[in-house]
């Protein structure tokens, strides 16, 4: 029998004994929360990148799969709002390892913990005999009156996300059809979305600041299924608008050579590692005004928080169940 | 080129910057240690399981391999004299993972971390195409004045260990030459001491409470190892009596039949996960009396810190330099 990954968290959740006094939320969100004293809270959170799974040397450099390896861990802790402080890493590589390339991993590792403050303390180096498998655990900090989980949504509110969609799951479309370096721009920024993306820690930290964001989280593993875990954690429904889903233009050109569907790689591409939040509707001005004074950058309403369960995608005059239809390694 | 984990591991530490305010220490202990507030440090450690590599299904049973993947993370919180609280698990597991194996592992995994009042709080579950991969990172806590390090031991103490040396070497050979099951129960002993080691938490509380020692770490490596690391952490030399080395009379037997060597188990074979500590000559009564007061047990004292660096055996009227002459998994 195999399982999908949601099948074996479920059941691992199932097992975990009940909360300690000092653990705030265990299990279930981006990261563990644990007090620290009466106003902060440490957050703590690991991922890990497998070879041929999560990436694959044939296209990935060995900085930008450093630069990846740290971003998508400090992306966990951005999904709270917090700010990263300390990372393990545990490094399980096959004996034929380049010192070559473990200098430049190591380099593009340690400057994106660098780019956010944040220090390696420790960590595991061992053998692998196949393929490298990377696992990292970050240590974040948050105020305790300014953690964002995915369960404060209401019905009613706005659902935001904080950048384009889809764009790492063409850009990893490119590089497995071998198109990884074409002369064109907007592709080649497909590309790096999928090799280099960006923690949203400074936009993390400003929404969970404004006391204006009812959940937040990271969108690693595609809208259709992230947005579904937000509203399951809030007991609510959503439904999201296919039109307002922000998109770049390249993306539909992509699809369109490559045998793809740009709309699909929105929902269930994953790996884009922006910002999902929800907000009430009185915040439907200043919310984006905010973060275009202070970060001089947009952030896109892409649908409502309603009464119910799972995710809707209306498409013109269809609405379309979606939940869960996301990426899934296990599935696959 | 291929080279071994300590080029590796010393690679890293020469990349990383310098430690930040919190961190009062990162790389090269057992665990990180981190600034929680005036009085408490926390200790965060990390511990990579690959299959094929650091066991083998065929002989560890799901149950076992669970406990073993907690254990030897507390046995690093162990190693400092600290009080595991939190762990995060990572696993990369093939597709081919069957229900009842991991419901064995995760009991066995959550029963370790129990009986030590230790909590799973987070983690990752992701696909590996060839080997398992287990990960885990646990964060301990400690009294800011009782932690003890690799590094402060001093010319003049006395070297000792919490227990046994060599089991778990004798007992991982047992298994690879298919012998796990014997009748004898000496021979399960030390099978068992390969399956399912203790982590030695309480005793590593009691010796950071009692003032009395002045350097510790665990066993993980073999003894010519960790010495030697605890040697350079802290500027010094050592040297151990062959004579003095804890190892059951089951081993000796075992040994000649496998046609291995106990004392080599005992010095390199690693996965003891026992406590290494120093103490001053002056505590050389007391200290074993408190142990046996207060948990029933010995410890052993194996020989002395002096001038100098490295680790010399004393074998009846030999002396060999046995620095760093350990397990190393790159160096296979």
């Amino acid at each position: 029998m195999t399982f999908s990954e949601l099948d074996i968290i479920s059941r691992i959740s199932a097992m975990v004994p009940g909360q300690g006094s000092e653990v705030i939320k265990g299990l279930g969100d981006d990261c563990a929360v644990i007090r620290m004293d009466n106003d902060r809270l440490w957050l703590a959170t690991a991922d890990t990148l497998v070879e041929n799974v999560h990436f694959d040397y044939s296209w990935h450099p060995p900085g930008l799969l450093g630069r990846k390896t740290a971003s998508v861990n400090l992306s966990d802790i951005a999904g709270m709002g917090g700010r990263p402080s300390f990372a393990l890493l545990s490094l399980a590589l096959p004996v034929s390892v380049q010192e070559e390339w473990l200098t430049l991993f190591m380099q593009g590792f340690l400057a994106v913990l660098h780019e956010h403050d944040a220090l390696l303390v420790g960590g595991d180096t061992v053998k692998s005999n196949h393929d490298a498998v990377f696992s990292v655990t970050v240590l974040g900090q948050i105020a305790a009156d300014r953690v964002l989980y995915r369960s404060g949504a209401k019905p009613g509110d706005l659902v935001w996300v904080s950048g384009e969609l889809g764009v790492a799951a063409a850009g990893l479309e490119l590089c497995r059809q071998g198109r990884p370096h074409p002369e064109d721009e907007a592709w080649q920024k497909l590309v790096l979305a999928h090799l280099d993306p960006t923690p949203e820690v400074e936009l993390g930290l400003l929404l969970a600041e404004s006391g204006m964001v009812s959940a937040m989280m990271d969108t690693s593993d595609g809208l259709a299924t992230d947005l579904a875990h937000l509203c399951e954690q809030s007991g609510i429904g959503s439904e999201i608008i296919a039109a307002k889903l922000p998109m770049p233009v390249a993306m539909a050109k992509v699809a369109a050579c490559l045998g793809g569907s740009a709309l699909n790689w929105a929902l269930s591409g994953g790996e884009d590692y922006r910002l999902l939040f929800t907000s009430s509707p009185d915040n439907s001005a200043t919310l984006p005004s905010l973060v275009k004074e202070r970060m001089g950058r947009e952030i896109y309403c892409i649908g409502t928080i309603v009464d119910g369960s799972g995710v809707v995608l209306i498409d013109g005059n269809q609405r379309r169940d979606i939940t869960y239809k996301g990426y899934d390694h296990f599935a696959k």
